[in-house]
């Protein structure tokens, strides 16, 4: 019987990117026909877009990371339509035993009606109930997966027990315009000035996402954050 | 504590739709300038349009469903991205205790290798130990929900642990288009000529959807059908 | 020879539409899992939605026009991707002789410099020319037309000597999540608090759209000024 | 006053890229989780996803192209949704006066009833006559657009008189599977198996494109026209 791992932090690597400042610098200019500028023209260009809403190109710039997340934090990111994903299949090979546990940082309790929730730190004790529901579910759930298995029942149908903390991966193909909507809705910053109202677990993973993806397009992700996160 | 129910149906209702056949002639003939003909000419209009790969005015159709399936089914419709999605949310609501389990029809045994499997029958004692293992782990995992709901634990944590058996329940919003692009794939029939490799839950809820959509566009599911199930 | 015929307006005709406030409310409704409430509910609901964000209820609600504008300004139109659209085909079909001609009302001095043009009237001179300068060109290039077709030319090569003034007319099934978006860029009212730039033209069609569409989804537009015309 | 030019040629300039053949291979492996194979495996596998329309693998892998084409040929190509575009603006920018001409090799007469069109090539004559047509048009329109804009009217009025055969120019940044869709109705070859009657002209450039795009993903564009020029 496979070791179950329980894991709490969120997997994204940076797997390839094409453009940067300059291309959205480019694609810009031919709208203009404008010849390219110094740096600090660029530097000005890429403000303004960002700031009138001329959102087009921001999609000059593309990247795709390799990401490892829960279930549940995958269903939120497979709503966002503008980009492109392959996720392990559990129809056509063995899933892995890792699963989800929350960590002490983790908000426990969620306070306010509907709309207007807020999230505060829980107790000793309900962070070690919750630890130990997530465990234990884990592991009868693996188990029966397993069971499942030997007896020659068909993966796609095995995998149904599997609970929503069963760790997925998935490569993510986006430009860097729709990549600012993923962020302006599912990560808060202090730049943030937007209504916005992430899951923990996915604004943990889109801040790695912002970091990695900064590096591609320096210029473009402070304009992003200048103008308030607004997706441009 | 709630009642646990377990079912193995897929859900489907048509909520509203707007357009119909005559709206396809009509979207096809801004384009060529002809008037509206008889019906005869109609349906050939639009068997011309669906066998030449004319496919925007399918997009003159839009329907949509309430749609009530297991999680693991709606991770597969969730990848389709032209159209609109509304789903229960987790965060915000104490889900209901609905779960499913396989019937006897449901074919247990995935034989062959990668890219090229079927599924046969499983024997009695494979299909009676499946349905105590979904019976068993949903059990479990619905007393931990409760029990972390008790304690006071975030609706958003809490539900990690249930399992991808759980039912959902969803609006889709799609066009006639996007829909034959839907069914083309995850629905095989008689008619159908090109690879096509569905889950059999999700086969089973692409059926109700089609004969309530065929009651919507008549003359364009036919064309559908007629030219091997290729979405236009 | 066929007459030919200038305007100045734009053409819109509501075609068909599916659902409403009710719709929006009812597709909110499903990720909270509240029941329906009354109408000042709903409207508090649609408010919150447009508030915080929340969009995709607003995919519900689909609309569908008949636009009969010029050219240069369906060029803009056809920028928009989410929606669909049927156009007439100057491949398939004898173009009609309706071309544009700016009115006194066209502002027709660009100001200032690249980003920051604002637009004045023009003087009567101007004001005669440009008209005259539409006209005349429209005359030739018709007549140019014409005379391909008579000589056998094929349509799809005839009608590249038109201008960007001639007239087209296409159908353009849309949401109304996607509807705003298009209204938040192409027309400035009052109520607009976001960067917008939008051609003469296409803001006086979008005037007409705007108008039609709010008899649709009252509730959903009132909330759409009332947070600065930012689409959901 | 600006020279007029005039060119019958379509411009294809790939500017960057990302990713390969084995992007698609890593793409579909996270999915499949076997690990990667050697060249021959990978050909096999790229193979099998284009038979077995297993798209998605395929948007792994980006290309972004300088286009430059009338613009009678731009308003078929924008008609393509899954992908990005920045166009030249007649609203900021003085245009350049580049006109399309047809060649002698130009299919001038459209023959059979709508939706059974085939082009056969012109006489002399009519080559000649539908050539001095479009000069003398572009010449008669061109001196229009410049003599508004000596007169101060606005670029975006003054163009209004531009013939769809003015040249423009554009960035296109797609993924290899919005790109097949493309080539499959833009581009006939030996190897199309499915209905397609592209426009002459947007044939001449797809040519181009794919050339280029083949030289980005060798085996993707094999398996493509090895399954029919069926985009996956």
């Amino acid at each position: 019987m496979s070791t179950i791992r329980f894991r709490s932090d969120m997997g994204v690597e940076l797997i390839d990117a094409m453009g940067g400042d300059h291309s959205i610098v480019s694609a810009a200019r031919v709208s203009s026909g404008s010849a390219a500028g110094d740096p600090a023209k660029d530097r000005g260009l890429i403000n303004f877009l960002a700031r009138d809403r001329h959102g087009s190109p921001f999609e000059a710039v593309v990247v795709q990371f390799k990401i490892e997340v829960p279930v549940f934090v995958a269903r939120e990111w497979f709503r966002h339509r503008v980009g492109s994903f392959n996720e392990v299949s559990g129809r056509y090979t063995i899933l892995e035993p890792v699963f989800y546990e929350p960590t002490e940082d983790r908000p426990l309790k969620q306070v306010g009606k509907p709309g207007a929730y807020t999230f505060e730190p829980g107790t000793v004790t309900q962070g070690r109930q919750t630890r130990i529901a997530h465990r234990q579910v884990a592991e009868t759930a693996w188990t029966a997966y397993e069971d499942q298995l030997a007896l020659g029942i068909a993966r796609e149908v095995a995998r149904n027990v599997l609970p929503l903390s069963l760790y997925t991966s998935f490569y993510w193909t986006v430009n860097a315009r729709s990549l600012m909507n993923f962020l302006s809705l599912r990560r808060v910053t202090e730049a943030t000035t937007v209504p916005t109202f992430p899951l923990y677990e996915i604004d943990q993973a889109a801040g790695q996402i912002e970091e990695l993806a900064r590096t591609v397009a320096l210029e473009a992700f402070a304009a992003f954050d200048k103008h308030g996160r607004v997706a441009p």
